[in-house]
């Protein structure tokens, strides 16, 4: 029966050093030698079997892919570039080598596609259910980090693509927008910058508390993405797909002015706290939903 | 109900930021301002419920513990410094927030013995088992890192303490052995090193694979630990269980010679390949056991 380092051999044969990548994977630890010119952005994401993606539902190379690219969708809120991942992977008892090689395979896919190494990682085979971790380390390159906490009363709010319904499909699939969140970030012109993972409404209200304001929502300008419309038959309206759903992947950021053609303005920061949003006539508060984990 | 978000708020109120550290958790990722003089180290280990932990009988706080112990002992394996950490924790639905909260001060405690803070993290619920996931980020602060391929031909062979039995209870215990790591490799004469995590008969393998070197053991010079004699119970001698049990966290080095107080010489280097062991007037081969997941 192969076992875990066999299947270590094989990564081993995948792995390439470069002028970043001193001593790949097959060590205790990747050695990487870091340009002092950047900063060093760090994270963690996992991705659970039922609950970020359904095994009996998903192939291996779907959830390999979508495990890295929530994690390079995390580089793109920071507008910074992938530079190295590790990973863990908990596979459930006997799914077999190959099953291990197709994650890992989605896994390398995703972040090749932006150039981001896996230097390291940790296979195991436990009586529970798949689960994988991957830790991504971004560089600056020249660009500022932006973070949550820069919005400021006055500034446009924005979102790169059309929301809810993910759950259809497009959770799985999607692109993670690390060269458009650079190409904003150049502007100098973003204030503050999140990836839409939790929803836009708990997204929204993660960047108004890390502020200290308030924003106002404009329903009729929120891109609704088809798949909410296809969703409507739950008894929720698409716009509260597009509020509340989550894994759009999109970025949402703010700005005094922004005229990037996939920039679409759908409200504005104002001093206070919470977020409102007019619908027609009528102003509401909007409260966060979206995805939370409950202890 | 106390959510996921509760637990990060207390979790930031938690986070400090120091040089290295401009902006921790809270964000999407961390920025950290890395010291170019320093080489980067960077791995990931994983703990799960019952495979190196049983949640039944270990408390979160010693879960918590050994998670960031397993990665502080990798850092020792390389001879650099922890410098800082991300931890994703997949906790079984309904623990609770004060587990959560006992798994993180496990996490923080052994972190902080070492000036290594948490700088991100994931926290998820789901039906499944308790997973907990560590990402370590060591630097080399003016020592070589030392890697498992450097081990020569003539070489000693020495451990940093006693083998076996560690299931007893060291194996939640366990104390990295970070510092004596640094002074060993600071003598610039280890040729080769790892932490005894997956067995020393496993260990040894992996430092003679990636030496292409043989190594050939004296059974007598072996420390065996009161623990390994204790689990004799099983039909194992002793022996056998210093060999191939695991998770000691005691060092395995290689050097052409080393004066230190805590290192025990256990046999030698030799050309070719394999592990031998030499007991009373017999030669043997010793297959590599110790711990191995298959998949």
């Amino acid at each position: 029966m192969p076992g875990e380092f066999d299947f270590i051999n094989w990564l081993t044969s995948q792995q390439k050093t470069s002028e970043l990548v001193q001593r790949a994977a097959g060590d205790d630890l990747a050695i990487l030698k870091w340009a002092s010119k950047d900063l060093l952005l760090v994270g963690v994401d996992q991705v659970l079997d039922g609950v970020h993606f359904d095994s009996k539902a998903h192939d291996p190379k779907s959830i390999g892919r979508k495990a890295m690219n929530r994690n390079l969708s995390d580089c793109a809120a920071m507008a910074c570039l992938p530079s190295a991942a590790v990973v863990s992977v908990a596979l459930a008892n006997n799914v077999g080598v190959e099953y291990a090689k197709e994650l890992y395979l989605g896994l390398k896919e995703a972040g090749d596609a932006f150039d981001c190494p896996i230097v390291g990682g940790d296979t195991a085979s436990w009586p529970g259910k798949l689960a994988l971790t991957v830790a991504i380390l971004g560089k600056s390159d020249g660009i500022e980090p932006v973070t949550r906490a820069g919005a400021k009363d006055g500034d446009a709010i924005f979102v790169t693509g059309s929301l809810g319904g993910s759950l259809l499909g497009r959770h799985m699939t999607f692109a993670p927008r690390v060269q458009l969140a650079r190409k904003l970030a150049a502007s100098g012109k973003i204030s503050a910058m999140i990836d839409l993972s939790d929803g836009l409404s708990r997204d929204l209200d993660h960047v108004c508390r890390a502020s200290g304001v308030a924003a106002m929502l404009d329903a009729a300008s929120i891109p609704i993405h088809e798949d909410a419309t296809a969703m409507r038959r739950d008894g929720r309206s698409p716009l509260e797909h597009a509020l509340h759903d989550g894994e759009d992947y999109e970025l949402l950021f703010t700005a005094s002015h922004c005229d990037h053609p996939s920039a679409i303005v759908i409200g504005r920061i104002g001093s206070g706290s919470g977020i409102t949003i007019i619908e027609g006539d009528q102003q509401r508060v909007v409260r966060p939903e979206g995805w939370q984990h409950s202890l």
